[in-house]
């Protein structure tokens, strides 16, 4: 991408996690060579990066260049239309880099309609930010993040279950950034037992903490589990009516829940990004019905040997049958690795 | 390291593996500010590194510095000792980086004694370089490298046995250059009978092949296996008489042969540096054994779910039993990944 729209990026990048159900989107405003404004997207309800960037102007935007993440707005939403301010500013040059698959957006056709040049700049970066907002809106599920915590050796636990501290510091900061960033985190029955865990975001100066999902199936929730003092109110899916009498405290769900129909269910409920955090079944679960758009996997310097922690507990029946990924990433974290693939 | 020692590294990172049961040495002379000579030592029986640089000067060394990446030789070998040339040149200031561990060579003390300036300069990539020189004196074993190609929950083959084409071409000419740059390899029985490997290194412009060695158990090694064409005889560590059919062809050796009793063995032949390239029980005796240095494993963006040839079929009875490892490096190869880890 170019200059200006990389600094728009990282406009963009600086908010991710803190715009609710809005994409987290950054313009740049240059006229004459010079950056003359520049803004984002700060919160669900405030005003959007157009704007912001436009009431930042050093000097009259007439006639400047515009660099913005994301195809300007055209609708009444909880703020008026992008393209009404960019042409009350009088800009000549509209530069987007992803197109807003929001049937209500047309914000390049309203402006080129206008008389302004608008350009469409594509880039696999920008592509990549708007995966869970596009996947919302485009397959009608939200979009999915499986993560582990393993061995070099794809082990998430010894074979007895013990799995705390596999990895380092580093890593589990960066888990807590990676909830910050999801509306959902979903967990399964014997890892919520097992382990007990928060569930929540926790990164420097706060944070925002994922809706808590569990999918139960069959285990029996005691009283006093840590997530029912979780900020947002958790949901239970579990085929045990058992769990009902957690209702209220929660939300319990009842019924065979599939991987695909609590998706189903989650992105009725607006959740657009999902953080799957395991166990072993639970990961299995997804990548074997392929309801996954990442996989995260934070390496540990060890291997533990055999164990039914495994990573997938599905077997190959061939090469071509095996889980086929694409390497996105790779980061050192203190001594772990942080390997993010994607569904190939 | 200082700049004159990085090229005197790099010198040496040139020659490796052309070095025979040599390390590979790099020599810089500096005087005045100005690198007047640089040399390597370009295989065994060969002038030392320090005599290709002295005799590359482009002006009268005396009273320059040299950088040398191993501490001079002071006895005669298969060429005369490296301190005489240095005292005969004149030169004032001698800096090495690893010590040589050879009792039978103290160029500091001798150089120190003739009232030269010996400064040692240890290095951590330097050390690394000299890593299987180092143990075949210290540890009377060679040093050793496990090596596999897995997907990345750690499985070396499909259930089935499947496991050609696990990782992309990058890696497996990466592979070739591991191969090129070890005294032997290593593979089981069951390996060698599955993939009829040829275990040559096969890179750009010809490559040193390793002396195949094969941890044959009781397997039946049949006749026309690949190995048995192979550049360097074969040696044959198996309890199965039967295989003394081959000796002749190959070095057949029969007996209880543990990792270690074999490591002993290849050390008495002279073999300082060992790449084993498994299969799972290969792998997993030498991991459980502890005798290994460095992991090598090429991961592939794939997951294959259960499988029997897994990287360790032992169990970890606790965290602290894991096996642990410190990671080295992490370099992408095409659409795979190559983990390097050391013994922690």
């Amino acid at each position: 991408m170019n200059r200006y729209m990389k600094m728009a990026f990282d406009l963009a990048c600086m908010t991710v996690g803190q715009t609710g159900k809005n994409p987290a989107v950054g313009a740049v405003i240059v006229k004459e060579g010079k950056v003359i404004g520049m803004g984002a997207h700060l919160g669900y309800g405030k005003p959007h990066a157009e704007r912001q960037a436009l009431s930042s102007c050093s000097e009259d935007p007439a006639g400047a260049d515009i660099y913005v993440t994301l195809e300007p707005c055209s609708h009444h939403g909880k703020t008026p239309p992008c393209t009404e301010a960019i042409m009350e500013a009088g800009l000549s040059n509209i530069h987007y880099g992803a197109k807003d698959l929001n049937p209500k957006v047309s914000g390049h056709q309203v402006l080129a309609d206008a008389g302004l040049n608008v350009f469409h700049q594509p880039d696999e970066a920008i592509d990549q930010l708007y995966a869970p907002f596009f996947s919302h809106l485009e397959r009608h599920r939200p979009n999915v993040t499986l993560k582990c915590a393993m061995s070099l050796d794809g082990k998430l636990a010894l074979d007895d279950g013990t799995s705390t501290w596999i990895t380092g510091e580093a890593a589990r900061a960066d888990v807590h950034q990676e909830r910050h960033v999801h509306d959902a985190i979903l967990v399964g029955g014997g890892t919520l037992l097992h382990d007990d865990p928060m569930l929540t975001a926790r990164i420097e100066g706060g944070g925002v903490s994922p809706v808590p999902v569990v999918m139960a199936g069959g285990h029996v929730l005691p009283d006093g589990l840590k997530i029912f003092e979780h900020p947002e109110r958790a949901i239970i899916y579990t085929t045990n009516e058992t769990n009902l009498k957690h209702d209220g405290i929660c939300e319990v769900k009842v019924g065979e829940w599939s991987p695909e129909a609590i998706l189903d269910d989650l992105y009725g409920k607006g959740i657009s990004s999902l953080f799957v955090e395991g166990g072993a079944r639970v990961l299995t679960a997804f990548i074997k019905e392929g309801l996954y758009d990442r996989i995260l996997t934070y390496v540990a310097p060890k291997i533990f040997g055999e164990s039914r922690h495994a990573l997938y507990k599905e077997q190959s029946a061939s090469m071509e049958a095996a889980v086929q990924l694409e390497m996105v990433d790779v980061e050192k974290l203190g001594s772990d690795l942080k390997l993010t693939y994607r569904k190939a």
